[in-house]
């Protein structure tokens, strides 16, 4: 999907939302849990009930991952009903990864091409050539973790690196990567009064923003501080939204709060 | 596997060296493709032919996930047949993942219970909260990436931060985590200049050493600056290895290579 083609999505939708299928067999509703695909299942019906609400769903790869075959499996089944059902819909792999070239380029193929995500989030450690051989996918897109939502993000993430912060180097140094135009970058909404100077060094770019909800990040200073003018932002919340019930109203009580927070949004069109 | 087990086959076997298993279709011997399950079958081989030589198997986990379900076969089947064999083998998950807290202790699972891999690398990027939950599981090794083998480790990892590099940094705090007992550090053999510094630092921690082969690092050079009491090492060569030879013979030179490399190594006991 196109750049271009997600700013449509957002303007037609009034909606910057992105839902986590974080799906762990622990927190659906038991009741699931006698189907076949638990996983599939449950991921299926969150879809169904607010793909109009949002225009991009995020797969934590370590939920799926964590039950071997059976999650890789889920893994594909929901990739494949989203792309067949919801092509409009934007979705990304949270993987985080990178690695030497050759390696990165396995990890591109594996997610964009076998998978068929539209995105894929990765770790800028590595660098250059960790980060290049994602770019290279056109019409695909490369989410770099920037500043993350988690108290870590401060032991390294926001050390003066050669007289600015390290997160702040990985901003300018990644705009001088091959294909940059295919870049967006994770900033955690827990550190939404950091947004202000990010968008001095890329105003043009995408935020991928988790920590809204469960996390504590608030929506009203994303957008206060994040929004440019083809909105940019991609707001997630994962655990406040699926997990809103237990029962077997699960989906539409995920609806409910997809509808709260998209709600919010359309305040800003 | 403790660390001291580790030390103890790395002095029975005299050798610190690390097969790196990046089991790719379209690099192994033709003639292997029309079986089964050509990854395992592979993978098997050289294991059986290599095992005496070495201390340890490294895992690329995107080889294997770049062929969705029947990579992950052949990764469960890879490791269900080493720890059966040869459970004296030390085993890494070359994965390079790091997330928050929750996240963390799914990819933890994931490799430590679901797979059985005695340790996992882990990228530092997100910090304290990401790499902990990896070493909360005991007699399992995290291995932090420090210094890698890339041209791209310049972009970053040794920025000056705070006066000194950011590798220096993830050495330090790191070694300030809860159970940082569990530590291991990933350094490139292309970097064995820096082994030095290194060393003063981290004293005792084990080094994985990637780089040593086909990307041009000297073992020579990582063992006059890297080795310890303990030896301390893990040298790993993957291609070099496990692609000596493309013919029906590729097992044996398999071994050959890694027998050169193990004679090396036996000189310094």
């Amino acid at each position: 999907m196109t750049t271009e083609e997600l700013v449509n999505q957002i303007q037609l939708k009034k909606s910057f939302l992105c839902i986590g299928l974080d799906t762990d067999l622990d927190k659906i509703p038991p009741h699931l849990l006698e189907g076949e695909d638990p996983i599939f299942e449950f991921n299926k019906a969150i879809i169904d009930a607010t793909q109009h609400l949002c225009v991009a769903y995020k797969l934590n790869i370590a939920f799926y991952e964590a039950y071997g075959l059976k999650g890789w499996q889920a893994l594909e089944k929901t990739m494949q009903y989203l792309n067949s059902n919801f092509p409009e819909i934007f979705t990304i792999a949270d993987a985080k990864r990178g690695d030497i070239g050759n390696t990165s380029t396995r990890y591109a193929r594996a997610f964009f091409e076998e998978l068929d995500f539209d995105s894929i989030t990765v770790a800028p450690y590595m660098g250059r050539d960790s980060i290049e051989p994602f770019l290279a996918f056109e019409s695909r897109h490369t989410i770099l973790l920037a500043l993350t939502s988690n108290p870590g993000a401060f032991d390294f993430q926001t050390k003066q690196a050669e007289g600015r912060e390290l997160y702040k180097s990985v901003l300018e140094i990644s705009q001088t990567y091959k294909n940059a135009h295919n870049l967006m970058y994770v900033v955690g909404a827990t550190k939404a009064e950091y947004l202000k100077e990010i968008r001095e060094l890329v105003p043009d770019s995408f935020l991928l923003v988790p920590g809204v909800g469960a996390q504590g990040g608030s929506l009203d200073e994303v957008c206060r501080y994040g929004l440019n003018k083809n909105i940019g932002l991609l707001v997630n919340s994962s655990r406040g939204i699926i997990y809103a019930s237990n029962g077997v109203d699960f989906a539409s009580a995920a609806a409910e709060k997809a509808a709260e927070l998209q709600g919010q949004m359309a305040l800003q069109f």
